[in-house]
């Protein structure tokens, strides 16, 4: 079955009151911020991938969930498919240098083997500590849609790692994503909405928008570019939307009250209105939406 | 690289104080017990076991976990490979099962597709409450080391499950393992080390025993056979040590003073003492150790 399907069958079992109907990214357990991701080679990495960056990335995911609910992180299980050594050792490695660059130690996890030629599957649940839990579904109507950094690098970057020619800081940012861990904390009592972009702003925009009952207008032209991006792919229309469809920038998106400014640097890309749906217009002109808002890799 | 290479190297991470410098089966975090098992296609079961099995071993297996720590459950995240309508509706008629025979309800997770072909590849994490937190590796010398249940059924299910004509009882125990909340919660109070059979009564055994720094002396001729299993497998030697070198039983290990009677109905098959490593025998003669202790799946 599909993902929605799936999903609308969970919900119909018997749900913790900290699962918040499982219409979030994390969950409330004990006074504990817990969120999970797998990352599954061939699908969420490339099988090219350095294992150090696969660590990376599969901690930075998870931590960027804890960020969009401004916790510190706790810790850290892992379940992990043992392999060759040569790939265990470099993950291991990078597992080291993202636990290290934020402060988050190991709880424990599972490690096993797989059937020989079977694509990793790996992953990670992280914990963590939040004074007050923004919410995807807080927007009200009026505020403004704000997004952390820059969007679009990893999108740009996942095509440098297949092969195109292009700047490593683009690679950089699809391989080693930053998780906004201390935006997030400072963003936490200020915001009415709060998610990370993982599967695409103009997608994540619309999660917003739905949970929260509202209808959101996202203003292209306003998408905040690296200038690395630029160079990459250009700024044109087509250009533009590519990086808000792209996955992975791990940035956060977040609803402030109209004429209210974050605590950290970020662009104003939308606002939220009275109605239902994501419209989507360039300096004013309307445009019809792309056919894929995002990237969805479990559906 | 292999199991204990790999643990060995995870222990070389900043750690999180209730990890317990993953010794064990379970880690503390924020006053709740978590622990998290991984199950793949054609490793930890088989292709052709029913879905709905596949699920309440899933979860049972981890319930088993917090048996071990006298927890009570609080609820699982699970990370689902989306496949075929058929499996997924099966696994979650199987998941609904489970989760209501232990009043477990669901936190979270995650869901991702798999390449084609892919074997599936399930994790659950289990989140838990406990007053007090039996350690593997709280056993004393003069221990007495008992065991609820009965020993050898899932191994012999296993035989069934791959087409070995035999009684259903036996495939039950592989496929819909019980664990055993209530008599954790029970003895957790009284036991000086607990943990479950999950790998074999021989290496649980002799893990137990290093994890408490002492030697531990097996009787096989006390290992407790069902009346199934024995008119199955027969009740000589060689049954009675593929029983307690089998897998999956899920049933708890505990050491309690000499002398002290358990509050369940358990069976007394050892004793511990100064020293290193395990030691069987049969009613009093010396055996020397099979060449494998138990099931170790992820090595």
């Amino acid at each position: 079955v599909d993902e929605p399907t799936f999903l609308a069958r969970l919900r119909t079992l018997p749900l913790h009151p900290g699962a918040d109907g499982l219409t979030d990214d994390a969950a409330l357990v004990g006074g504990l911020v817990v969120t999970t991701d797998t990352l599954v080679e061939g699908v969420h990495f490339l099988a090219s991938d350095p294992a150090g960056d696969v660590a990376w990335k599969l901690v930075a995911t998870n931590l960027s969930d804890l960020a969009a609910k401004a916790a510190v992180p706790e810790g850290v299980t892992l379940n992990y498919p043992l392999s060759d050594p040569a790939w265990d050792s470099a993950f291991l490695a990078g597992l080291a240098e993202v636990l290290a660059a934020y402060a988050c130690p190991l709880i424990g996890g599972d490690t096993v083997s797989l059937p020989a030629g079977a694509p990793r599957v790996l992953t990670v649940t992280a914990f963590g500590r939040s004074a007050r839990l923004p919410r995807r579904g807080g927007a009200r109507a009026g505020d403004a849609l704000w997004v952390t950094g820059t969007i679009g690098d990893a999108g740009a970057g996942l095509a440098i790692a297949r092969g195109k020619p292009g700047p490593l800081a683009l690679l950089a940012a699809y391989r080693r994503p930053q998780p906004r861990l201390a935006e997030g904390l400072a963003l936490g009592p200020r915001v009415t909405a709060m998610t990370d972009v993982s599967d695409g702003l103009l997608l994540d925009s619309a999660r917003m928008a739905a949970a929260s009952g509202l209808a959101v207008a996202l203003d292209l032209a306003r998408v905040p570019l690296s200038a690395a991006y630029r160079t990459f792919a250009g700024d044109d229309r087509p250009a533009r939307l590519r990086a808000a469809t792209a996955g992975d920038d791990y940035q956060l998106l977040f609803a402030l009250p109209a004429g209210a400014e974050p605590p950290v640097p970020a662009t104003r890309v939308g606002a939220f209105s009275n109605g239902a749906g994501l419209t989507l217009h360039d300096a004013g002109e309307m445009l019809p939406l792309p056919p894929h808002l995002g990237f969805r890799h479990g559906a």
